[in-house]
């Protein structure tokens, strides 16, 4: 197996050959049987990147509107962080559900939010492992079989991907994350399940807080109707595809609506609860966030330099995050989910020197400074701005690649003032 | 390590990753300490082919002349014979020695004839049970480093080389012999080892006699004078190679001449003899062949049609000897020695419907059946004689490669009739 994901690597799988690894990916396990649902059944799949917190929105607001969200997650590995371990900062959280938990409770009120089993897709797990050992991991047709067995194996009606391009994505070139896209989009037709995938920015961090419990706060604060506009933006693109794909909604722009509503309505926070307290969480979490883990040391990072933001450099954030003791390196290191970064300067942001552009959260003194070390790393302070990535560019279905056109809301949308977390 | 292979095989190795291979497989194990030996310490090694008897005739011939041979040598496998698989045809013949047997031989007389053995490289044992898994045997880095391994522990003096070509060569092509033969000249010279590579034909079956026992009995004829003409002209153009890098010559013309006598004089098979029954085998052999095993069956294969015999192919002799059971396609199948062919036509040969070709040696009638399809196959009869290789046709050393032009014996030399094996 260590030679065929070489051989994988370095030469290529074809179409079907990357279906053939699939399926028997698939066939290694068990699968999640849904059929008896009548509601269409959606998940989100994201390539990773630093204050991705899609997931812990979108997953109760898209169910909170009829649609069965199985979704299943990972943990975080290298520079990006994972939803796993966001969830596990509320105190109590379980994702090692069983497929018969998880049923049950996707049954009961139509989301579940787990990680890998050993019932699906164990060869997925033992090739990860595999593709680890043998630096194989970054290969296209692989991560494509490894995505879609697990995803394919969970009984789904339809699948959006978020696919981030820029300097802190997976693969930061679009031509790769398109190429990326289109073969999952034709391994999901191949098993009859509607993939779309739209291409979000990753060249700065999505958001303002990155780490573990800080973004499970800032995702909180998005549910009641106050999170930051990138953060709705990309959340309410993709959570549209997901009510047109289950049939909730004729088209993206009701998708929307439905979206505010259940926001405003408070029934997307109230899923969010539900879901944690089924999981054996602490459902107070989402009244009052300051019940998360807290850091013992604050500290404001502030511009060495007066300038203009030109990056806001996703690695270097998600480095500082490792070095803080939020972040993995290894799979079996252990996560501490109190400590991060709030980001409050924005690339294209005008800064006079000792303005703060963020807040560090770490356990000690050295976490401190190992964080001001990073983001003297992420920020980068120039005489002009760079124009940033769009937050979302580009859809891609089976009928091919079009430039995203944002309704007029992404384009105009005037967000409530968000509420920075801490 | 599977990884690695793969990756080598498809992407190749550097020069300087080639050498660091080598010498971390050299340190795997020990080495043969012969540093107190003042004589030159001379192997040679041959890429494989069919009815390759010549290190059988080569080390004691070499050996009788003063030079110290410590001939390490590997298993038939595929369609190619192994040294090791004849010299066992032998009875009671041991190859599995100790370094310090082999040491303790090579003190008292100069030559052991030996398989590699758990001391040395015992990591090429591992990489090649690894490359044999998952594909990976054929790539010339690989081949390079995993002989180098071995014959740079043998604590030599020099090394001669015998890169086959043509159609019954592991690698047919000149052009993939000529590079494996550079890098190992390269390996050679940066252990302080150097390496001459003639290139030898492989486009037919060398000698006369193919499968195990029989080729220990052309052996023997060969060490008194009576070997095939292509057999002899091979063994002394190697011979006088390694004579000349041990300073036993002056030049290759005086090691032909030492040859002779050495052969004449009756001194190269004496010297075959005292290995035989140093290593537990039976040195009647070499006065009484007839004590080597004997095929139950025997037949004739005659001519099918009239015309020129335009190819015999090594490949198609290869395989019928494994279909007779005296080869190899696992590593762990047994041999049967004493089955095989002589083939008594040769490229070029003029023949009449009926007209015997070779002889069938079998262990019964479906072995003969068996043989004849393969005859039928390696025996092409046209209207037009095609031009076989040139016996011996480069020579390569470390200033380059070079047309080998072959000392007027080696074109004109009148060898006595020979002796056809039974």
């Amino acid at each position: 197996m260590a030679a065929f994901l070489m051989a994988a690597f370095i030469r290529g799988l074809d179409r079907d050959e990357v279906g053939a690894l699939t399926r028997t990916m698939i066939d290694s396990g068990r699968r999640l049987d849904l059929a008896h649902m009548t509601a269409g059944r959606i998940d989100k799949h994201s390539t990773g990147g630093v204050g991705d917190k899609v997931s812990l929105v979108l997953a109760p607001l898209v169910a909170s509107l009829g649609v069965v969200v199985p979704m299943m997650s990972g943990r975080g590995l290298g520079h990006t962080g994972g939803t796993l371990d966001k969830l596990e900062s509320i105190a109590g959280f379980q994702t090692k559900l069983s497929l018969d938990s998880a049923r049950r409770q996707l049954d009961e009120f139509g989301c579940a939010l787990i990680g890998q089993s050993e019932e699906i897709a164990p060869m997925d797990r033992r090739m990860y492992a595999l593709r680890d050992a043998t630096c194989t991991v970054e290969s296209i047709p692989l991560i494509a079989a490894s995505i879609m067995s697990k995803k394919l194996a969970e009984g789904l009606t339809g699948l959006v991907l978020d696919i981030k391009r820029g300097s802190g994505a997976f693969l930061p070139e679009l031509e790769r994350g398109l190429e990326l896209a289109k073969l999952m989009i034709d391994l999901g037709a191949e098993h009859g399940c509607p993939v779309v995938a739209l291409i979000t920015a990753m060249d700065r961090p999505l958001g303002r807080a990155c780490g573990n419990a800080l973004e499970v706060e800032e995702a909180i604060h998005a549910l009641r109707g106050e999170g930051p506009p990138d953060l709705m933006q990309v959340t309410y693109a993709l959570g549209a595809e997901m009510l047109v794909l289950a049939g909730a909604a004729p088209n993206t722009d009701t998708a929307r609506r439905k979206m505010e509503v259940a926001i405003s309505s408070g029934r997307a926070a109230e899923m969010f609860q539900r879901i944690i307290a089924a999981q054996g969480g602490d459902p107070a979490v989402v009244e009052d966030p300051s019940r998360l883990p807290q850091a013992r040391e604050v500290e404001i990072f502030s511009a060495p330099r007066a300038g203009v933001i030109a990056r806001v450099e996703p690695r270097a954030v998600g480095r500082g995050i490792i070095a803080l003791g939020g972040g993995r390196t290894r799979m079996e290191d252990r996560v501490d989910p109190s400590v991060g970064f709030v980001i409050r300067a924005r690339p294209g942001d005008v800064v006079r020197v000792g303005e703060p552009l963020a807040t560090i959260f770490a356990r000690d003194e050295a976490g401190i400074a190992a964080g001001m070390a990073s983001l003297a790393e992420a920020f980068v302070i120039s005489e002009e701005a760079e124009p940033p990535l769009p937050l979302v560019s580009h859809r891609v279905t089976r009928t091919g690649v079009e430039p995203y056109e944002a309704e007029p809301w992404v384009r105009t949308a005037e967000f409530p003032v968000f509420v920075e977390p801490r």
